[in-house]
């Protein structure tokens, strides 16, 4: 199977973690969008994914999957027992409730503010941007990250004991918000101290 | 379980479509949390929420998973073999991929337009509105009416073969432009047939 991707940005960061966390980094080929170049936007990429997105994950028979979530269940079941997205129905729901507040509270957010209300990849790549918008999501970020570190009080990860899929588009959610200078306020040590934690596992450091 | 919920809304609408698909509407208490009138917004239910969203499910044992992909996730694991969220790891990544695509190009820019660039639920409930970025996610929506209907053209449902929780997502998105006045363009007839297919299942006929 091939990755397409631009290493370093934030959501292609989830799946080289997920990979990490499965054992599965070598399985893959990656192969580089050159998405400050718009490469992501070309016909021959769009045919792959319409939605002009990396990371795209392309099986050895073709099928095409976009989006990090749908990546990750993939890799989560084809790499042994699911570790990333749970096993019972109740730890899915948690993971899935917990990966959505991350990504629509934190990185999503943090994105919105980076593509419409900063200069973004340029205006050549960034296309509409609407500036008051993204300074809203600014807020909306700030806000998430408030609300993950009240989480993080009482349960070691977003999804309660165990590493997650959610705890994953959290951690690429802070390492955006630091690329958008929006820092994490101080006295969010719930959330500093579980970014440390998760900074620690293997996966991150292979 | 119990589902709170205000009927006809398009996010409470999925999760009825999904009940019913899996036999489990009677084994549901609903709880009507009254949107227009802000009681989603009220300490009570963001003690259970919160996103101060609905749909939510409470578990007997007094969980709470908002969100409706994971709410969905949850039913169709505990209703027998899952038959909305695919089996096979590549079902499931296809299954997640246009859920996702779904929601993010139709329901939630729909959504947007709405709460955004029309009076919405009135501004005692919005709070902040982004007309301009409302009017531009209307564009979203009509783009992504377009890609689902190319899609259709060459298979049935939105991940494949088989009905699953994309179609259902969609097919709320289409509920709620129809509510935004946001007409379906007469020439995506893929789209609208497979919506009068989707519209003749029995679970949209309970």
């Amino acid at each position: 199977m091939k990755i397409y991707e631009f290493e370093g940005f934030p959501n292609p960061a989830r799946i080289r973690i997920a990979l990490a966390e499965k054992n599965l980094t070598d399985k893959v080929e990656f192969v580089s969008v050159n998405v400050p170049e718009g490469e992501h936007q070309s016909e021959t990429f769009r045919a792959k994914n319409p939605s002009a997105t990396v990371p795209l994950l392309e099986l050895d028979d073709g099928t095409c999957i976009s989006e990090s979530t749908a990546i990750t269940e993939y890799l989560d079941h084809i790499g042994g027992t699911p570790t990333l997205t749970g096993t019972t129905p109740k730890d899915r729901a948690k993971i899935h409730m917990m990966q959505r507040r991350a990504e629509s509270n934190l990185l999503d957010a943090v994105a919105a503010y980076f593509h419409h209300a900063t200069p973004g990849l340029g205006k050549h790549i960034e296309g509409y941007q609407c500036a008051e918008w993204g300074e809203h999501q600014k807020h909306t970020a700030l806000k998430g990250m408030h609300y993950l570190d009240g989480v993080l009080a009482s349960q070691p990860f977003l999804a309660g004991g165990d590493f997650s899929m959610a705890d994953i588009t959290a951690y690429a959610g802070l390492g955006f918000a630091d690329f958008a200078k929006i820092a994490i306020p101080d006295e969010y040590v719930n959330l500093k101290n579980w970014r440390t934690r998760v900074a620690s596992r293997p996966s991150l450091n292979a």
